[in-house]
């Protein structure tokens, strides 16, 4: 038996994490692995009432946002990620730990080794095998993030704090670049799922 | 103008926190001081929030109840015990840190450092100037608290448990005895309030 990985999609407001997670999932699916598609924060019972609280909740202080997250996380990882893995199946994420470091580390200004600390804590070692990093211009993400049912508290931000979300993504990716592949989203979709194709192929050759 | 206290109510369940609260406040108000009265989780509509959850979300796992505990009290320090302390308002708290010590560390086996961690991000130097620890045989305090009406989350858990929680607030105790001031409250409430308005006066008095 493959041994399960851990694949996560990242990425700011309107790059089209949704419709390319479904095309990993099926992508993968077509090859015979058991997927389970999933998604941070949320995923469990407990997440999804997190997420209501973080989605909706107006004020919530950066060290609230982190905590709840990370709250959120150990749900996530113990009843539904981590049990996956164990039994080989792969696990596919909307949003993960690097989100954390994109949104509340440079987009509000929490200092990494505060997330590191969290991360260590609650993860230990786990990481994703294989990150795919979204990355648009922020003007084309969030009008098409606008164009969909109002905007939750997130959207509502400025564009500096998707820029600085964004370049947080990008110097991520610059420090893990063999775990954290960018993905140009600002092409036709065809396109972008030509290049995420690439990146799983690598990674189930690699398995094989 | 003399400078806002904080005083925290801690103990195990059916200790007579809530009783005794009330007295607390009563006193300070009878002194003339500004007195705030709140409690954790809560104090904030967030908080309420997070209270909600933390009650009644089963099972909820030791290290999302610590993490949730201080996402809630980073907005109570920031939205009312740190303004009331600052426009000297005195604060009676029912429940801080010294309780995610007890219940999470000794009771839950999360380790101290990590509450260290968390309290010296969130809290900076901010300590409570006064703590009464409210102590009484497990047995007594969980027979009150079965009086009340139905038992939340935490009031279900075990003797065991509890005698855990008890012997951490002690411990807290002993290694800062100057702010912790134990209380046995296995006695008629009014030598337990006699002991409660010694440890007041002390602190008043250093304050004129």
């Amino acid at each position: 038996m493959t041994a399960g990985k851990f694949i996560t999609l990242e990425g700011g407001e309107g790059v089209g994490k949704s419709t390319n997670l479904d095309f990993v999932v099926s992508r993968l699916r077509a090859r015979g692995l058991e997927v389970i598609a999933t998604r941070e924060p949320g995923g469990t019972a407990f997440g999804e009432a997190v997420r209501g609280i973080f989605l909706h909740q107006d004020p919530l202080r950066p060290e609230a946002e982190l905590l709840l997250l990370f709250a959120a996380r150990v749900h996530h990882l113990r009843e539904v990620i981590e049990p996956a893995l164990r039994r080989g199946a792969w696990v596919v994420c909307d949003r993960f730990t690097d989100a954390s470091y994109a949104y509340q580390g440079a987009g509000r200004g929490i200092k990494p080794g505060i997330i590191d600390f969290l991360r260590d804590w609650i993860q230990a070692g786990l990481r994703p095998d294989l990150t795919l990093l979204l990355d648009a211009p922020v003007d084309i993400g969030l009008r098409r993030a606008h164009q969909r049912s109002g905007p939750d508290r997130l959207e509502r931000e400025d564009s500096a704090f998707f820029a600085r979300v964004r370049e947080g993504y990008l110097a991520l990716a610059r420090t893990e670049p063999d775990r954290i592949r960018v993905i140009d989203a600002d092409r036709p979709l065809v396109l972008v799922q030509a290049a995420i194709a690439a990146q799983l192929d690598s990674l189930l050759d690699g398995c094989v």
